[in-house]
């Protein structure tokens, strides 16, 4: 099954996601998607590069798309910015 | 003169950043690349949406690239995920 996946970045350690993407391209998955918000965009391009470069040679960027989210919170609403990257191999 | 400009971003804040891509497209600047490593790419992506969305509204991306930049430190080589983005209008 080549569908496509997409996985969260949050609080845990860089190569957990690293970890996680990977196992996903070494299931047959071709297509990945990063999404992460605020500080963790970072993290996000991180994950990527790292992947890139010492697991999957032939993966590649498809789409970096970045953009805004509107939150609600206690205090009303605010803006954080958001990416999503596409690696295929 | 419309020629390529280029805005690295550091610790300073956020909008001093956001001022000078604005400051460049009123001058009739009409492609501006910011760069940013490590911590500081959640930082440019900030820097884009907030220009896009509050000021210079006919702003596009152009191009988004990420990669892998090696430093040269005290205590050897180290690798540090980069990002370009590249705004026209």
């Amino acid at each position: 099954m080549a569908e496509e996946n997409v996985i969260f970045v949050g609080k845990k350690p860089t190569m957990n996601y690293v970890l996680a993407v990977v196992t996903q391209f070494n299931n047959n998955v071709d297509r990945i998607t990063i999404k992460a918000r605020g500080k963790a965009i970072s993290k996000a391009v991180d994950i990527a590069e790292i992947t890139r470069h010492k697991f999957i040679q032939n993966a590649k960027y498809q789409n970096i798309k970045v953009e805004t989210e509107t939150l609600q919170g206690e205090r009303g609403e605010s803006n954080v910015s958001s990416i999503e990257i596409t690696l295929t191999r």
